[in-house]
């Protein structure tokens, strides 16, 4: 199917749910993305960071995407991440997913190879686009990748229609702003999607213009993301702003990993999937290796901020 | 073969040679494994950050290495680069590289993933470790990884076996001693390979207690390090300064991009491979991409710095 | 006098004008006081970054001040930097700027000095409070000072009584609202101050929570960001927001110097005293050394700057 | 004094003892001064990052140079850091200093403020030459400043005489290895000085080329870095290597401090002051605010290394 240009709404980056040995768990999957369907959400993005994309083989990407593309079956738009350090190895990736079903493809800058100059992130963004049956969507995520997309990089490559959009999660709302501006004043850009995924102020980015939002903690609770962009095209924004805080609030059970165990990255992803097996969406809640699993009793405190949040 | 332990000596970072059309040229690879033989080299170490390991596909990261280990044929060991974000991924390479007749792979830590914290690099690599058939060499290089392999988790990795050596390119010779008079005072480390990639400072780095080198610079002149290394060992260490010292001004070459049009890594390994096509030991100058070439001119300043230090 | 409990409004961070020997120039700096005060502005913030503190020796810090205090007469709050690397320096300032008469002082982190942890940065602020006879204000700038203040750092100072407000300028909205949430969920904060400088996403900040805004822009148009805060406290969001979009533009200037020339800092604070010498306000654009003042040209573009935004 | 063209030798930063309520001890930087200089030390550098230079207030500043001068009495060449974030601030210490007596003044690139650009670096430097009655030493530390002082900029700023030295502490052997062969290469800039402040290879910094070496740890044990450094020059390299490793084993005690308490800062330079203490040379351990204290424990660790390195 064709994206909406531009893509809106709740776009959620799903989880991979994985079995006790490490494989893709394809019932757990399809079931996730019938809870993510259930909440009202607007379009999926499989194989981005949140779903633990840089851990999984050529292979299981595989099973994700063609899992996802049949089990949604063109109810929604399906956007696959192609996550590799630089053109070539991307190239590959567009190949495989586009060749499953994707609707757009989600790509970063080149990473750990040093090509981070301008003119050299758009020869990658160009030739991506030469290659790709589907539309390109860069993003922005300088926590991994180390760079930061320029605006004007970004509305340059969607002036020459390179680029179909962008999922900004470098948490920087002024730059942000920057090309939502840009878009809006550049008539030939219309149609552009600009995506924020700022999980903890998604009341802000769309106050700001975003087009729409991939919040990784939908997962969790796609309702309640569903329910914050409602509020907010109804003009309700005070209660869109109670909504996203009750949101981040649940948000906290990223911290629930003991700092001197594991990194924030596996407290983070192992407390959303912690919390999609309490919910009873997902059968195992393992994350990929080299990760850190959560005890116990870090589970226990994901539970309570389930509870906290009505969600238990 | 088995790696020697310690191995030492000169150990370049072959360079990948591209046809223009951007496929590995296969026939430019064995005659530049060639010049690296005829120049005394001790060991071969094929896709890592100067084979532009980065840019290139599965299915070329297999020509490079099947190619490698048939040419050689058993008179060299064959480290090959097992780049990725995480164990997972890695793990296919090993099982890829390793089929291939590979003797040592080389492996950094996860980037892109944050799986940075010292639990999640040392279960990294013990799961790498396990699996692999042949010895795993940890991969320093911070400007890539964006993190620093702390001492303690190398020579603990070490004293496990998990480990049979380090390539050093980070640039911190203290860190690098810390690793050096670490396995020397530990009896349980001998045959431990400490392996520097600081090609500026090989003569120092030797002087500390480096088992060996892996220059990138050493694709141009490889008998100028081969030469370094024995002045090193000769104890002629004025001479070993003096040949590093015009090694150092070779290096100058990668400056040559205009930094206005392209980025550092585009302009080092373009000089790399421009002075392997002019000293006539490659077809064809082209880099991967999304790099951007250099220019008639830039490549003419290679040559300047080839007849400066007598290679022309 | 008293700052108010919670400081809200706008409350500029007052450049410094300087004679063409840079030196304070005293009655441009009344001038342009009066120019903030004829805005509608809530406060004045002397001696911060876009004060150009870093560059003022101690002599001219303490005319700046005494001069503003001075000048102010007690009609608004007037607060003042104490920007120095490690406690006992900023004391001696804070000292300084409070026999001067200022009612609050400004402290960011220790910088250079590398005492970064939680527990060192909590006893840094701890001692200026023990010591300072006016409220302290907590300031975030990591670009500068290279380090992020934590949210729970900065309310448990609060809850201790150690920390009056925060003036955060990391850009970092959902940071942003964490300390503004958890402001308002315990009552013993109540009237802390949570203001923001970023200049760009005021809007945002203040439907997100924000108390008052500290923008540096509001030096060259008071009037404009006086404005901007009363459409938001009127309701009128989408007026305020296209009063944000117009300072966005306006806020361009900032790129007019030559980044072959200059650096990104020279080039702002050139054009925001360009921008005040053009609009009358200042008699001299001149900037500390060792910037790099702009050239005729660029100020020239500044001006097409203000003529967009209707300043001239 | 003149200070010798190039300086050589062991030029200790000089710790700056402290009293129990944080004044400087006169009596005991008197002794140590003594203790540096029976040990064989070559020049004093006073007002360093080991001095705490960047928590001593300008009145406490005075006070260590003033007392230093006039101790040293003309014996040895005093240098001074002029540590402060701008053009301006650092001329102020320049005329403190030099009026006190300094034969040198050694200055940051700019900090805090982010004037980076190398035009504005070399400005600064320039302006600095300009005014000072003395020699002016760029110091490169970038763990402080965060940025790192460009080999060409310091080169070029030697050959118009603003520079007579360079005091390198970056820990990039091969950045320092560019300016000791760009001197040598260049007539004109004979007499400049690079030292090292790497304490932990000095040795291959003397190997490379180095002229002298400021080592913090000099401090504990001024007498081990004058045999390193006459080993060095007497040619008995090995002797030298092990003389380097025992100070490197010494150097351990830096981590004593608790990770979980306090920063690296914290703990490297309580334990220099806790082992001046225990070696009897000075009367009181303190440290500056607002770093941690050791504990009990921690400092007695600091002993065992004292003891290990035969220094007790």
């Amino acid at each position: 199917m064709m994206i909406p240009t531009p893509l809106t709404g709740v776009v959620p980056p799903v989880c991979t749910p994985l079995t006790p040995d490490r494989e893709v768990d394809v019932p757990s999957l399809r079931r996730l993305i019938d809870h993510l369907m259930e909440g009202g959400v607007h379009g999926l993005f499989v194989l981005g960071s949140t779903s633990e994309v840089a851990y999984l083989t050529n292979r299981q990407r595989q099973v994700v995407v063609e899992t996802a593309v049949r089990h949604v079956g063109g109810r929604l738009p399906v956007l696959a991440g192609v996550i590799d350090m630089t053109t070539p190895r991307v190239l590959d990736h567009v190949r495989a997913v586009t060749e499953a079903g994707a609707d757009a493809v989600v790509a970063t800058a080149p990473f750990y190879a040093r090509v981070t100059h301008p003119a050299e992130i758009a020869r990658h963004y160009r030739l991506l686009a030469a290659s790709s049956p589907v539309p390109v969507v860069a993003y922005d995520l300088p926590a991994s990748v180390h760079t930061k997309l320029p605006a004007e990089v970004i509305l340059d490559l969607a002036a020459e229609g390179a680029l179909a959009g962008l999922k900004d999660s470098s948490g920087d709302l002024a730059a942000f702003r920057e090309v939502v501006v840009g878009v809006r004043n550049r008539p030939e850009l219309k149609g552009f999607s600009v995506l924020t995924g700022s999980e903890l102020i998604i009341d802000a980015a769309l106050a700001v213009g975003a087009d729409g939002a991939v919040p990784g903690l939908a997962n969790v609770d796609p309702a309640g993301y569903v329910r914050l962009d409602r509020l907010h095209h109804s003009g309700d924004l005070d209660s869109a702003r109670a909504e996203q805080e009750r949101l981040c609030a649940l948000f906290g059970m990223v911290t629930v990993g003991d700092p001197g165990r594991m990194g924030g990255s596996s407290s983070a992803l192992g407390a959303f999937k912690a919390a999609l097996y309490l919910r009873g969406v997902i059968d195992c809640p393992a994350t990929a290796e080299p990760q850190i699993p959560l005890s116990p009793e870090e589970v226990e405190r994901v539970g309570k901020f389930l509870a906290g949040a009505g969600l238990l």
